[in-house]
């Protein structure tokens, strides 16, 4: 379950010059820190990796040194990577880098910023800007990493179970979301994957509230959303539950939206596409007359990021922007995928559910990471 | 005490306008969201900000569309600003917000990606890279800013104080970063301001190690660097300890770090070169005999970000990237700046030691907001 083992990077890093071959590129400078860690298993906060036909140079400076080196020497080495040190900073030494490339460099477009732009471009000539090449491979996970996010989704559910079955109008927002954390943190996640949101009253209407310093009130609708990082992996749930006895409207707005969530869910299986699966939990909200209600996408990819590819919402046209190459997009489920799915309503002044679940796409059709009962729980 | 009260935003607001008038801007797209932030109290994940002189546009997604309009309606708007949705995608709606423009409009060269950047350029011709204009403002706090940070730093220091006099032998460095977060958010800060280190034996000759399974043992020495946002803004401090009674070494090692830190803050008054703050210290390094072993600089800015200007440390030439305008570098100390003073020593296999405070730059000299006494602590 090492998703970092040399065999499992040499067959990625592999699939990643295949992928270059295949766009017309000679060379990759790779900037965004997860895919550095894909191809490499760096786990620094700083750093750039330069990918070629029979080179992988990782640019980093004197504070990874040693720790580089160390691995280098062990057991677990990144198979023919050499280290370069950013003396002088980064930027001259990435222009320095990429001078040693012969013919065609691609960048990664999203990733790269105007100003390392501007300084590699003055320094030399043929750049070409890409998109999603180390993308296209982290969106399948491989066995190791399905193993890591399986084992974190498990872990998950237990802290969620923990803090549900503890709560109670009287508490305050904010040490709900210390308690999730803290159950996160005991059980082997080394932090949170994104700001806890723990949204009671007409703050569950808002998607993005996170945890303040309200109170939870007998009666309110609470939306929890919570995940971790577990071996670098990011897992994420959403549970909504009611204090005290739920009105008719809050049931009503509750089975829509756990109908919706499972239509999405039994949609998931190899070969449908990403905005046939946000149909169907779309369709049923419009259904029950909460269509107008749920105002953001169905899911998103789970990795070495907590939101990556694929995205799971409408089909809506493609931005292309001129002369940034790229490996054809995935529009279908494909096995290894691994995706959160979670439809919500949200009534201004009213209140909000969603409910969120891992899932990963096996040959066959799915498997829900995550274990937590999704029925409407009255605390 | 409030850093985003409508007078502050509007002075700020009034700054930046100066700031692009003064290098011939018809007006500036915002991406770097702390910068966004700073400028109009927006708290979300997702949003860019066009600044003209008589326009104040937040483009953001239906997520915070609400909070925004209550923000606007109640008691605390930020003053002109309206809202506007990126409906159909960033890319697209920032390029037809960018074409409302007339003249040169100043993009953030250091945030922006060269896929919006190459968006840009496709709808419209005068686009002008810069660097650091809003940063520029932030360099130097203002009262309630710097209300915030005081305060921020007295309850680091309380936590730190708290974690410090229960450390010993026996623990899991995990365990004692996860004292110290938890402790933080007992006390009012909304999450780490960056991944906890604990690093204790050869682990603490390794500037950036974090806090993994391994036990703290009897005459390791144990560095704790930890910090945590508050209210919005970061504070950062760093204490390096031994358990059980230091070896010869250890003290000579641990004196000279000592010595460096305060040679350094004694340093810290107005009109001093940011190279001479940072000089001092590596001067009592090396006269020590470890300036091999001084592997970083001795600081950084505090504020909406944990590592912001000014960098204390030693200079360096200028990387100029031709074809990006930028308000004149500050190299001085001002009153306002609050910076960490934060020298260090490893030694490869031995250990290593680090001091870390947040260093306040006054009217008349300096402030040190970190209260944790400095010297050798034995546990």
């Amino acid at each position: 379950m090492n998703p970092d083992s040399p065999s499992l990077l040499e067959a990625r890093i592999a699939r990643a010059r295949d992928t270059c071959r295949s766009l017309g590129l000679d060379g990759l400078l790779i900037c965004h820190l997860p895919n550095v860690r894909y191809l490499t298993g760096f786990t620094g906060t700083a750093g750039r990796l330069l990918l070629t036909p029979d080179r992988l140079v990782l640019l980093t400076d004197g504070r990874y040194r040693t720790v580089v080196e160390a691995r280098q020497q062990g057991q677990s080495p990144c198979p023919g990577l050499t280290l370069a040190l950013a003396e002088g900073g980064y930027e001259r030494a990435t222009a320095e880098l990429a001078s040693s490339v012969q013919g065609a460099l691609g960048v990664e477009a999203a990733h790269l910023t105007l100003t390392s732009w501007l300084g590699l471009s003055a320094s030399r000539s043929v750049l070409q800007p890409t998109a999603g090449i180390v993308e296209s491979l982290r969106i399948t996970k491989d066995s190791a990493e399905i193993g890591v996010l399986r084992e974190a989704a498990l872990r998950l559910s237990s802290v969620a179970e923990g803090v549900l079955a503890d709560l109670s109008a009287g508490v305050r927002q904010r040490d709900v979301a210390r308690a999730l954390e803290a159950g996160m943190g005991r059980i082997g996640f080394a932090k949170p994957a994104f700001d806890t949101i723990v949204a009671s009253g007409r703050d569950s209407a808002l998607p993005h509230a996170r945890a303040g310093e309200a109170v939870l009130a007998s009666g309110d609708l609470v939306v929890l959303d919570f995940g971790g990082l577990f071996h670098g992996y990011a897992v994420d749930m959403t549970r909504t539950v009611v204090l005290g006895a739920p009105s008719d409207e809050v049931r009503r707005l509750y089975s829509a939206v756990e109908a919706a969530q499972a239509a999405a869910i039994a949609a998931v299986v190899p070969g449908v596409r990403f905005s046939d699966v946000d149909a169907a939990a779309r369709g049923a909200l419009a259904a029950a007359g909460y269509g107008d209600y749920f105002v953001h996408g169905t899911g998103h990819g789970l990795g070495l990021e907590v939101h990556e590819a694929p995205r799971i919402g409408p089909a809506r046209p493609a931005e292309p922007i001129p002369g940034i190459v790229a490996p054809t997009d995935a529009v279908s489920l494909e096995p290894g995928m691994v995706v959160t799915i979670e439809p919500g309503a949200y009534i201004p002044a009213f209140g909000g559910v969603r409910i969120e679940d891992d899932v990963l796409v096996t040959d066959e059709g799915h498997e829900v990471l995550t274990t937590v009962d999704r029925s409407l729980r009255v605390c």
